[in-house]
């Protein structure tokens, strides 16, 4: 019998109140935000989104609203955010929507140390993670500050109800990505991957029954609950190779984020999996269906079937070299397997191509 | 397929650091003390691990050692404990030891706000919970409080070498009970129950190491990692029957803590395992020898020969009708069966002669 926990291991658990219900936000979101004794609320919300945050927000003393959100928060957003909650004296931001409304929720975090209740309308994760973003002169910089990290997060599996099948499928899958990439990523550890098992497990069981049909509740509801968990997961093992090779060419390329993550994540599967039996073991035990763990992913995208290609995505051929330079700077050292130049660009000619994802024999260099 | 997550659930995660190392408690716990900033440190160690406390913080700033530390944290202990880190105008608590020592310091934390660096010697898990219990006139109250979580925790498996066999054994299995009773606790819920399961493979595989070899450091690592799992999932679930039986039948005839808990598990397991599939479904995942979970329960404990028997930890048999009145005050609403006045007698009956645990079935009330 081998030992289950390396020689040494440092994990750092974050503090956060998560609430998972179904058609409760708004009875939630203000009993969360009374707990928390706000009364002057900063409402963070995209403009397209702000007519479903209006009715998650009746009970709330909103002061203001900021609407200006834009992907990977760019500089003049967050100056702009911040502005907003000093000249409100707001003393809670209350994010609703993906991704990036999160991101601009913690923009202002950063500085101002307000707290974030957040109300998440996609499977983007980022409402359980310490991590920040921000945009300048077109380079994204990222940190971890547990400033950032929302005090309260409230989940309302009905709030996805008109999340698009499509968009349903690449998010999920996107929430996917954090928690396999976490069985190898540069701080993996038995917590983290335990957590990313039961992620696994719950969006593999609920993404399929949304494509049969995206009212089913219960499937939104455990969709969210692999979010949490992949998310979780994601903050305490950091960014394996997976989702470097996203950052890198969605940055370089505005690639749309969350398909750029279903097309690259198998293909990443396919190259690590022969090198990390630990990871095959979980995501056998996570996708549980008596064959391989690589044809069972394979077999979760058949049904699922999202974007398979970087060339439908945007990306132009003639760009592969220079992307596979770009990856190549950002590889992890605690990769499982060494990566090659070679095996870096035949894997995006695969990708681009949207050719089926392959086991790469640990023979090919 | 069904859904994964029940239809309300509210989770709370608490932010600490924890370090496992094995032979590295006094580097860990230096770095980790200079990481809090702190320069005025009230070491709180039991007389009986002065000695191995005072080597672990050959590099620490200790202002003053507070050794009066006894079971269940009298209130005497708690306002003198409190009155030292007063008196040295203590920045940090350092605690060395057991669940004992761990609740000396929680007990300062409580009135004082001072942070806690916890370096445990047993697998008792407080370490890992943000509750407290402190006893006063023969009545011990319990509450759940964010500041008395111990900011970081070192674990350092070589401290653990000189447990005896016998304790290791009955600790693992109060580790191991934290497990099995979130399964099934008031607040049981998917994230919880995975750690669970995790903390179960963790200390199944280990604890029958130990067993066979006392210095099996990578088997202590091992153990340590389940009861930090363990610990975890009990702070998210809450008390189960088990502990509630344990906590009843503890403070009324102050019978030793870990043993009793070694008895009374499989017991417990053995009336709710039946009403419980979800549980029996973890257990099995967690002890996967491919035989019926219950049965692998019992022959994890034929290999680790815990004590069996209530009457050998010191309860009279005419007690029993008593203890039953007491327990059944405090079984959970929420426990998976209805458990009547009959059944609870007919446990503590087996428990205390030391009968082999059955699996009773749900038509016996």
């Amino acid at each position: 019998m081998t030992a289950l926990l390396p020689s040494a291991v440092v994990y750092e658990s974050w503090g956060q109140r998560v609430v998972f219900g179904s058609g409760t936000a708004r009875a939630d979101v203000a009993a969360q935000v009374a707990g928390l004794g706000a009364t002057r609320v900063l409402l963070i919300a995209a403009e397209r989104e702000r007519a479903l945050a209006e009715d998650v927000c009746k009970d709330v003393p909103v002061v203001a609203t900021f609407s200006a959100v834009r992907p990977h928060v760019p500089a003049e957003v967050a100056e702009a955010v911040r502005s907003a909650a000093r000249e409100h004296a707001a003393d809670l931001l209350l994010s609703i929507g993906g991704g990036s409304t999160t991101g601009t929720a913690k923009a202002a975090a950063l500085t101002t140390g307000l707290p974030i209740l957040a109300v998440p309308t996609t499977y983007a994760g980022s409402e359980a993670t310490p991590v920040w973003g921000l945009t300048e002169d077109g380079h994204k910089r990222t940190g971890v500050d547990p400033k950032v990290l929302p005090r309260v997060v409230v989940y309302d599996a009905t709030l996805m109800l008109s999340l698009p099948t499509r968009l349903s499928v690449t998010s999920g899958l996107n929430a996917l990505a954090h928690c396999v990439d976490a069985w190898w990523a540069p701080r993996h550890n038995p917590i983290s991957s335990a957590l990313a098992v039961e992620g696994v497990r719950s969006l593999a069981s609920s993404l399929p029954r949304i494509v049969a049909d995206g009212q089913d509740v219960a499937a939104r509801r455990d969709i969210l609950f692999g979010t949490y968990l992949g998310a979780v997961a994601f903050a305490g093992a950091g960014s394996g190779l997976h989702h470097k090779v996203c950052h890198v060419l969605g940055g370089a390329y505005d690639l749309e984020h969350a398909a750029l993550h279903s097309v690259v994540l198998p293909h990443v599967a396919g190259l690590n999996l022969p090198a990390a039996p630990d990871a095959a073991r979980h995501l056998g035990a996570a996708l549980d269906d008596g064959t391989d763990p690589f044809d069972a992913l394979l077999d979760l995208y058949a049904t699922l079937d999202p974007p398979r290609s970087l060339h439908d995505l945007g990306l132009a051929e003639q760009e592969l070299d220079r992307a596979t330079d770009l990856v190549m700077a950002q590889v992890p050292d605690t990769n499982p397997r060494r990566v090659t130049h070679n095996a870096m660009r035949q894997l995006l000619g695969r990708a681009h191509r949207g050719d089926t994802p392959v086991l790469v024999p640990l023979t090919d260099v």
